[in-house]
């Protein structure tokens, strides 16, 4: 009866298993704050079915939650540690050393997906989701034959920074674009088309991955979080807009106020 | 005033009722995993009105809602206990044999919908849902005369086992097939149809009841649970398609990553 | 700053507002039960900005929300308490007599509505909703110039109960008709057209209001608040059967299980 | 790690930066209540990725929320409070003077939009959402060429006063009017287009900003907060009445009740 989520026995947690990584009071670790936001995350409908997660790094420490648990209901324990230096000393790029592994699990298949950011983007935090607003974008745009979602004019674009090492965020009348790859059968695959993508678009903080979800990093908790909320609202707006017949792009001439002192 | 719901007296908790086989301080103990399951399901919109529930197997013993229930407030009192052997030497198919009884309710009408998933295919957890996205689904479909829901190439798509006594999940690529059956005017009679569906499918995980919902079933709780969950966010997405005018099944091209090392 | 939910000061609580009445540490207490439904609605869209409610009757004692309160912060000190039989004796039907008054406040205009439920119908509870689903239904049928929803052939209809005095409930073939009124300047005036519409329905749980919402009634607060469910359910089903140019009435032929035993 | 909603390190809050103004153990305190409703109003998808925002005017002291906090985890200590009187005396419009400033943020860029509420209409509080229902309404206004949502005969239209200094509410039978302005590159400049609205449209208590979302206001939090929430549900009901292809004014002929008594 006991499902994969029911944690690790006392008897396994032995240190040289590092599990002092995973052990923090303070709720702001990372893998204290990894198992709240996919809780969180979940009541969105990002995460549903054991689909989606997130990844924070702190330094050179890579925190990640394992294939295949319900996101609602993870636990610190249940989450592997990674170095990122040890992983770029590793001969092999599939193969991947981890310092702190949970015993019951197996290894994500979204972890390169989330180092690609961390070492492409040097991102705090990476954000896998599988709602299906992004989900419907990818669709539409299918349709047209499209490999880019694009929309301006809207409030919420403010809610994205201008681009990697660069300061400030996007304006109003920006357009906020974002590429879309294909699936693969396997998830590990995508790593290189993402990459490319991160190669095509430098300052892009999200791919759309087409009929799968999108990935979406920030340097840091904060800016990945609210960037993918700001990302979420606007498909839900496109898919809607769409639905309403309202175009994504529009030409706005600016309004411009009157400067009274 | 008294609801239903308002629990058992203490002085029908006899020990001949079997009362301690619904008593234990575990959260994950069937009788207290029922209840704290059919909230979160009522959040979700899948047992709305004391419509749908949900049955854990824990070997030979059968952990059963009662029938008309606020899902959201069922207790552990609330629950029967069955044994499958010895409901398998009743002489009616019709008649359980129940270990434990609530004094104030009678049996869910599903209760040999849930045993067939148990009998049939050893499933350790099966779940009912009246998710509006499902009966919209059988309603699209009774439009095209159609008795199957296929849909491919949707990554959430690989959040289903390949079937019974099989190892491994289903691709992206794999088309996911659930069988639609017509409903009936009273559930016990749905049975023979769900078992005549498991039969003619038995690969599924889930069978569609027209006008109705949808049973869905697993190994295990969590496997039942996340499949569930996959499912209806397939079933949406599905709704949202055919909204937009897109189609459940494609053709697509298997992206082929190049393979670096 | 202190806004109207705030509550009674302890000086006001005096014995000759039988403050007793409201006073309880049993949760089903309809002076704690009104809140945490009301609190459990509000999640729901039902009740939003301050609209609709719920009452329930216990004997000859009513129990009633104030005018204009935030739905979800209400507290048991905010409720009405009037007896119907003392009601029954005033020489104005809209001249109203409580037992117990809180304060700060107005009393509900759907006081009137509540007591026709409870008088004409014995209801236990009776709840109002602004729901905009049901507001949605009342305007999809205005364009038809129908006064009636009308559905059959879905499994939720069979949350109903057949009638007034009469046991069991509707089955899934049957159809679930529930009367349209008009909606009324002032929401008092609704009363004598929902009375008509109970006289001419008599088996009727629930009254749709145009442009309004939905009174729903049961024999307790168990039947009134699943049966509202229900009823939401069937609304929004209805109108994502509308946009998807699904029918809501159709002639189904019973599926037929062969008996086996 | 840390992001910047963890809040004031100890050794920051001296007396001279006012903390005491942000200190109570009163939940109706507005330092309290601000981050208590914009966490709920996070739940409400209206102030999604750090976008939105409350503020509160206590007699001459207003409270605001900073710039860029996400609104689900803010802290009484991450308020702003400034004087009315103070601001007045000002040189310059453009320039505010914080009596208490949270040390680690920057002031919000709806500040002189919530000071336009509380100087020109007397409001106790103002709200601004983004809710993707105002800006699909605005949308949709957009494309007939209009600067107006006019709707009427909808029973939550009740829900707003008749307007500044005017006793009683709209009724059934009322159109809400509520004006809509374009958007503007920077949020402060919307400030003398909103004000502008504010003297062409005298009874509103909310403006609508194009392709961005609302402000909307009342004379407590109470009245405010109601009013933002009836605003949304009928924001919500446009659209899909719009879906539906249902006309948001329509010319209904008064229901007139019977007088019994």
């Amino acid at each position: 009866m006991t499902p994969p989520t029911t944690g690790l026995p006392a008897e396994n947690t032995t240190d040289n298993n590092n599990d002092h990584l995973v052990q923090s009071d303070d709720p702001e670790h990372p893998a204290n704050l990894i198992p709240s936001l996919c809780a969180k995350f979940w009541t969105l409908g990002w995460v549903t079915g054991t689909g989606g997660g997130a990844s924070i790094r702190d330094d050179d420490l890579v925190y990640l939650a394992p294939s295949g648990v319900q996101k609602e209901l993870m636990k610190p324990s249940d989450i592997y540690v990674l170095s990122l230096a040890a992983q770029a000393q590793s001969l092999s790029r599939r193969q991947r050393v981890y310092l702190r592994s949970p015993p019951v699990y197996k290894p994500s298949q979204c972890t390169p997906l989330f180092l690609a950011a961390f070492t492409k983007r040097n991102a705090g935090c990476c954000i896998h989701t599988h709602s299906h607003w992004a989900v419907l974008v990818t669709l539409i745009l299918e349709q047209q034959g499209s490999k880019e979602f694009r929309i301006n004019n809207i409030e919420q674009i403010k809610g994205f920074g201008k681009g990697f090492q660069k300061s400030g965020n996007l304006g109003y009348h920006d357009t906020l674009v974002i590429p879309v790859i294909e699936n693969t059968a396997h998830e590990e695959d995508l790593t290189e088309f993402l990459e490319e993508a991160m190669d095509k678009y430098p300052d892009t903080y999200a791919v759309l991955v087409r009929r799968h979800g999108v990935y979406v990093w920030g340097d840091n908790v904060h800016k990945a979080k609210t960037q993918c909320e700001s990302l979420d609202y606007l498909f839900q707006l496109a898919v809607e807009m769409k639905q309403l017949g309202l175009p994504w792009i529009t030409d706005i001439e600016p309004t411009i106020p009157t400067r009274k002192e």
